[in-house]
């Protein structure tokens, strides 16, 4: 009899903790943003792969094509990115309905190629199938310093909390790629936010060539659950600051007209491609100055890490404690849960 | 409008030749049965991809799932094996539909464990998402020494034609999946050879170190399109002896049951997962002993390359030549076409 399945995490743990291969090539396997495999003296190579399913990821009459292919890349940029490195390489796989036109693919392929244009990687192989649902998957390859390489792993106890640009943004765009009767000249940043994000490439570059970070992950699922999962690997919890949350003046009014908390989207919106990651309370003015100077990205300290058995906070503006869902954009069970709940 | 699509082939050529982007990691980038990609000083990586999606490659009523899990990982080892490589590590993206049974996925992956245990290959990492339709798609990383590498694009005009093992099986079996009526204790080897195919891994690992192969590809599309990509990518011709393709004893006496002309089933079925490679004239008795010596795999002759001039042609028992369609087993149009036509 069909069960309801777990989510997505869920669902891969218990799938994968029965697999029982260990390769000596490979250094990280399932859990973090990549796996990391072994390959020359200097370097380790990072792997990883997200697909893309129509009316799960994206909506398709809302969408320009050329918006599919570059965010496809973008996503699995991003998830280098988190792990401190450089794109080099990918592969892509596609599956089309039949009476699809020629053009429509070929406008997802320019979005693919300038995504790819933009950092130098190749699209070395791939495959087309078709079928009833469009899909799209991206196997992505790249290469980190050895001692560059950052895991979700690494938070120490006391570390601050520390995550780049604005969230909530995509979350906000969402609603407004799903409902054009949004989008107006001051909603238009937040509609690309989430069409078009852009991988923190060149802060990535810097934080981990910093070696003061400890840990980190790209804010893909939203944070309260990417948070968790920098938790759950490192052993550890954390209190995030609610109105430490950096918000955008435009996403702020956004929500507000549509009668969303802002807070809420930032917190569990998912899909800003930002880099949330742990420092030492020691280096963080110097890292966060040094992002600022070298690439004019504003970081914010949102948190700070706790022992593991003092659990996951959400401090509100008044100084009140709530239980963190470390909720997630779920992909498997449905578009996100923009509604935060306390407990 | 929407337009007919071009076949998959047609298709990808057309998308990947405005992809501007080269990157100087890749050494053999989209035409092969992998990527080649720089890695050590001794070794080459291979990347390799393939989505299968229910309906097109697999009838999910038919089939224990352990069948796709497996077969979905031993296609993949067998692009790795066409290049002469080893298969090292695997990702795994899944699009499931809503109320699947867990145990039933949990079935699937336990094929990936069977086959990947069988070639010492970990799963590092994958993603799930929820879809209308049923779909796997696995990324395969391979090493292989430098010097071992082969290519499609090797073939020396002269060369012989070899292949591994005999054809038209797994095209057989297609209609044993398709049609349980045609399931008797005599066609069972036939549907095996549908439901788990045996990559040529050991084969190939001797062939490779040879030295005397000058190119290969493994039978996924079907001979016909197989030997066409060889002839594309080597700048050459080919003549194929029609009574050479090697046909086992039951897949000829299945074909006659059915009405099929077997030769057509060797000649375009496809995922049969046999090699097949080009060697000189001069070593070729040797090279087929040494296989049959250590793996006990018949190897036959079914062929010789022409210049490209001369074209590809099929000889028919009787001497007349048929000029050789270099069809394939075309994933995204239909499944496959059994029937050869000549002009």
């Amino acid at each position: 009899m069909p069960l309801k399945l777990p989510g997505e995490f869920e669902l891969i743990k218990k799938l994968t903790s029965e697999l029982k291969v260990k390769n000596r090539d490979v250094i990280v396997g399932i859990g973090d943003d990549c796996a990391v495999l072994s390959f020359d003296k200097n370097y380790l190579e990072l792997v990883t792969c997200d697909i893309q399913v129509a009316g799960r990821h994206f909506v398709l009459e809302n969408l320009e094509p050329e918006n599919i292919g570059h965010k496809a890349i973008a996503i699995n940029i991003s998830d280098i990115a988190a792990m401190g490195g450089l794109p080099t390489v990918c592969l892509i796989s596609l599956i089309l309905p039949k009476n699809i036109s020629t053009d429509f693919v070929q406008r997802i392929y320019r979005g693919i190629d300038i995504a790819c244009n933009k950092y130098n990687i190749q699209v070395a192989g791939g495959n087309i199938s078709s079928g009833k649902d469009w899909a799209i998957d991206i196997f992505m390859l790249g290469k980190v310093k050895k001692r560059d390489l950052l895991l979700r792993s690494g938070a120490n106890i006391g570390d601050n909390v520390l995550v780049t640009g604005t969230l909530g943004d995509a979350a906000a765009g969402l609603f407004i790629a799903k409902d054009r009767k949004f989008l107006l000249v001051k909603t238009k940043r937040l509609l690309q936010r989430q069409l078009a994000p852009n991988p923190r490439i060149g802060e990535s570059k810097l934080i981990a060539a910093s070696h003061m970070a400890t840990a980190m992950i790209d804010v893909s699922d939203g944070l309260s659950g990417d948070i968790g999962h920098i938790c759950e690997r490192s052993r550890v919890g954390v209190e995030i600051y609610e109105d430490k949350l950096p918000v955008a003046k435009d996403m702020l009014e956004f929500a507000k007209s549509i009668k969303k908390n802002p807070y809420d989207l930032a917190l569990n919106g998912g899909e800003d491609y930002e880099l949330l990651f742990t420092v030492s309370k020691k280096n963080t003015e110097l890292l966060i100055s040094k992002i600022k100077k070298k690439t004019n990205t504003n970081v914010n300290i949102i948190g700070k890490i706790l022992p593991e058995k003092e659990g996951s906070w959400l401090v509100n503006s008044d100084g009140k404690r709530i239980r963190l869902k470390l909720e997630s954009w779920d992909h498997i069970l449905s578009l996100p849960k923009l509604v935060s709940e306390s407990s």
